[in-house]
């Protein structure tokens, strides 16, 4: 590689000054570089890391994203074909070491911080999130093996997927089997060696087939005849395209063949396939961890998936929010409400209010998502490195419960940003010719993917909340106490009065939740809308990050002649609008919840 | 053509029961057969036309919908080149005499009336709204040449429009000049003869060069030189692709060159072009009307364009309800909430409550836009024929304050749904292989084309809502006391609590126009903000719309042992979702407007 200089200024992106707001002013993530794991690391050398994601990211990812949409991976009877600048990026990112960004040195990894690391892929994600896609899918792959792999089975693949020589895949949902695991069919043989033969099919699976690695390593589900019915018989197995010799090398390729590829509205780069497992006499694998455990293993690598489809959600409706802000400050358009004078020159369309709020809007929603999932990220790592196990734990509650938040919040809400960032741009918003109708495509996807919203929804409530008697959503109320308390006692209004808005609206969470444990009746129609209740939870959390954003930036403004005052207006002028415009929705939805809506429960499949 | 069989039963772009439940017993259009110019027809009539257009777009329309939206038209340097299926659909329509459904007969039209014909291409709209665009813009072609055409240039484009052989365009826009028209430069250079010569460049075409006719009829606003400046300078013109003879004949081909095609996210079957009007010496066209008084013919077209847009998008929600339908009631997938026993069959999506929300939400939307839709179309009628000078009056001002509701609404709402029924289908909802992600590309033009939604919010509170003091207001408000006092009336408590409800609703709205005439400061704001106007006014005037359906549905409950039962539940259960669910929101909406809510216009372009 070349020498990497710094990111261009003006990227469309992402704002680096807002990256290194939430990074350094509202996370402090520089603090870990107090702790052993992170004693090498400094700010300089976070930053360092993030020049070269957004060199990357810029010059090989951002450059072929619109013709990696154009230009769908295809089947030729023999290989996949897909666009030659895809593996060059990949190769970019693997040959700066961004694929083991977070992992030991031992592993031949840069060990920086998760959300450190997160902040370095989020570029990728809004640069070209269908080629971004492979590393993300890899990452997790690895990790996964990394945590409950045997030592052989770690030797074996984690060097070459943290070098990039080899991809990896999740191989969960089977045509029949979607939402609903318990339902997998694919079943695993053992053999007299100690592997397994597996025969299956697998559906929607990202990067199943391609030759931008040497091998696939595939994460598979299924079943050992005799498991037991449903989640409780599900095993966790690795079966690689091409098996790997003990010393690295690739032996014959695997029984496992591409039956089809799936065509997409977004993510269009990222080749999307059908698997058959053992067409012939089985494909060979390898049990990972227990018989029978397989899922609580997958979703253990489930968990970071979630938060990065979250922040990938994140940065498609950031990169398209900056894209709609440059277009509406450089086209002129009309002319202001006063005064409509023909002979006066238009106006750039920022001028106009409706337009504005379309851009606030966006803001609210992609600088709230970002922090949301940089804070996920940082609990990531405090719940590895904290110095005090119960830091260590109620790190890992707080992850619990905003999981399916973070998750679930930006693909909803940052999709409306993408959506909004058509809008500003009228008629050539939804021109292919532009790129923003592209993001809009893409984080379509993202409310379904990685389970959907409605999974996420009853994962928040039927799950998550009950935790441990409640205790991730108590640790999760001190939190939101805690800044409350601190708005309440600022010297703004303003802020004053946010924080009575914040208690207000997470008393509505607290509501529900009591109830919910309990009354059965009420705890059954609550459950049938979840869905509502993860919407309120996802607005009264992503409020509170707005405040606590707000109150840096208060505390900045304070100091006269700050040169970044404009950077603080706004973050204070988007906290209003997150408040004024969206927060108060969780009043209606409180409502619903509260009188135990029964109208979607009520309604009969005749009555459609 | 051959002989027309009545439409297939289970149609997924349009559910028949429903449509006639809106036609004959909601708006009851059986009854303008009382009037002259409908005296011939009968239900009868009402519904073979029904029928062949039903029949049509599902075998000529729908068939080619994919394929349209995967063949893009194309330019080979001579001629645009669209697939095949898409001239033999549109020959099967002009066949039927569908261009003229609407026309006096003596212009070889069936004299239908205008809710009716909108009623039959409610199906080609669902079916395939690409091609269904190029009647669309025909038949509002031949509208404005029919009110303002000379005689002279009625006899030479009428008849040519109205049976196919002609199509038409509508030429506004240009790139530095969309939503602001009066900044267009296309210059109109009198000649000797009294015709004129076009110099200029328009965009976004649509069906601006093709060979799916004979002839293309472009409506041109151009400016003569020497006049005012601004929307008062606007002229308007008839420029043919190829001139034509006094016998109908075609004559040389005019000074209009195709320079580029545009490529959008949806609607790709519809060629849309960039053309240069006067490369050589200039494009022959002749003026319509008065010199300087385009822009107001223009709009007269316009407000019935935008209406059909709004219309299509509630087509494009309406087939994907059906087909999102259709798939929860054949996936299994999962089991109840109570007792998931991995041993029992899954059932059908359809059985789980949040599906049935999705479900419900996409019934309220596009059941209720339908209804409003075709409420709008009857207006038409009720303008152009109503028996007394009053309700002729009074329909217009109806139409007038309702256009950009009918237009705006469904744009956001029916996508909404369309979003709704990609989230049913889960991952294949987004896969090309299924529909419904086609549906939502479509459907995400809608809120721009024609006039975006935030130039549709200015219409409504900066113009419509002060017409002659208030009077269109006022007659809407008369209207829905009218069903709010029979709500009132009913027997049924519920229905008598929608009634409060939709009264308090609708004085939010009252209560804005009131303060908007009576104070400037208030007013500057709420125009500002006068997208949360029109969301307001939309929501409540769906929900008027589906009161009138549930006072409907309820009195044919009455009637004991209703073999429609289901159907009719199922309205009162959609409305109640409406009311519930989605009316509480011009609560917050009200909110904002009450109190100036300043956040939009203080924000700085320096502060994003």
């Amino acid at each position: 590689m070349t020498a990497i200089q710094s990111a261009p200024l003006l990227s469309k992106l992402l704002s680096r000054r807002d990256l290194e707001f939430v990074l350094y002013e509202l996370l402090r993530v520089d603090g870990l570089t107090q702790r052993p794991r992170y004693a090498d690391h400094t700010r300089e050398t976070f930053d360092a890391a993030i020049d070269v994601a957004a060199k990357i990211a810029e010059e090989c990812f951002a450059t072929h994203n619109k013709k990696a949409d154009q230009n769908e991976p295809g089947f030729d009877g023999r290989r996949v074909l897909i666009i030659p600048e895809v593996k060059a990026a990949l190769d970019a990112y693997c040959n700066a070491g961004l694929m083991a960004a977070a992992h030991d040195y031992g592993l031949g990894g840069m060990q920086l911080p998760y959300v450190v690391a997160q902040a370095c892929f989020a570029h990728f994600n809004a640069a070209n999130i269908s080629t971004a896609a492979y590393p993300l899918l890899t990452t997790a792959n690895a990790n996964l093996i990394q945590a409950w792999g045997s030592e052989e089975q770690k030797a074996m693949y984690l060097p070459h997927l943290l070098s990039g020589r080899f991809f990896g895949t999740m191989c969960l949902t089977e045509t029949q089997a979607g939402s609903s695991l318990s339902d997998i069919k694919t079943r695993a043989e053992p053999q007299a060696d100690g592997s397994y033969r597996l025969f299956g099919s697998k559906m929607w699976i990202s990067a199943g087939e391609h030759d931008l690695s040497e091998n696939i390593v595939h994460l598979v589900l299924a079943k050992i005849p005799g498991s037991p019915p449903g989640v409780k018989g599900i095993s966790l197995f690795i079966a690689p395209k091409f098996l790997v010799n003990t010393d690295g090398s690739l032996g014959p390729r695997n029984d496992i063949s591409l039956a089809g590829l799936n065509h997409k509205m977004g993510y269009r780069g990222t080749v999307n396939t059908v698997l058959n497992f053992g067409e012939k006499d089985g494909a060979a694998a390898w049990l990972i961890g227990e018989p029978n455990r397989g899922l609580g293993l997958m979703f253990h690598m489930m968990n970071e998936a979630r938060i990065g489809v979250g922040l990938g959600a994140v940065m498609l409706g950031y990169t398209g929010y900056l894209h709609a802000l440059d277009y509406a400050r450089n086209r002129p358009q009309g002319r202001p409400a006063a005064g409509k004078d023909p002979l006066q020159a238009q106006v750039a369309i920022v001028a106009h209010a409706d337009v504005r709020r379309m851009l606030l809007a966006q803001k609210a929603y992609v600088e709230g998502g970002l922090a949301l999932g940089m804070y996920c990220a940082l609990l990531v790592d405090e719940q590895k490195t904290a110095e005090s196990p119960t830091a260590r734990r109620e790190a890992g509650l707080l992850l619990e419960v905003l999981t399916p938040i973070a998750k679930a919040w930006p693909s909803q809400w940052c999709l409306e940003a993408n959506s909004l960032a058509i809008q500003v741009h009228g008629g050539y918003g939804y021109s292919r010719e532009y790129n923003v109708e592209q993001f809009y495509r893409d984080n379509r996807l993202n409310a379904i993917h990685e389970g959907t919203n409605g999974i996420q929804a009853i994962d928040l409530l039927g799950r998550k909340v009950g935790i441990d008697g409640g205790a991730a959503l108590a640790v999760l109320a001190r939190e939101i106490s805690g800044t409350v308390r601190e708005a309440k006692a600022a010297e703004s209004p303003e802020l004053r009065s946010l924080g009575e808005q914040l208690g207000a609206a997470f008393a509505r969470v607290t509501d529900v939740a009591r109830e919910f444990h309990r009354s059965a009746g009420y705890a059954r129609t609550a459950l049938a809308n979840a869905h509502v209740f993860l919407e309120l939870t996802g607005h009264v959390v992503v409020a509170w990050i707005w405040l606590r954003m707000a109150l840096v930036a208060a505390q900045k403004l304070g100091t006269t002649d700050n040169p970044d005052r404009d950077f603080y207006c706004g973050k204070l002028q988007a906290c209003s609008f997150f408040f004024r415009w969206e927060l108060p929705k969780t009043e209606l939805w409180h409502r619903l919840l509260n009188e135990s809506d029964p109208t979607c429960e009520d309604m009969q499949d005749e009555w459609f």
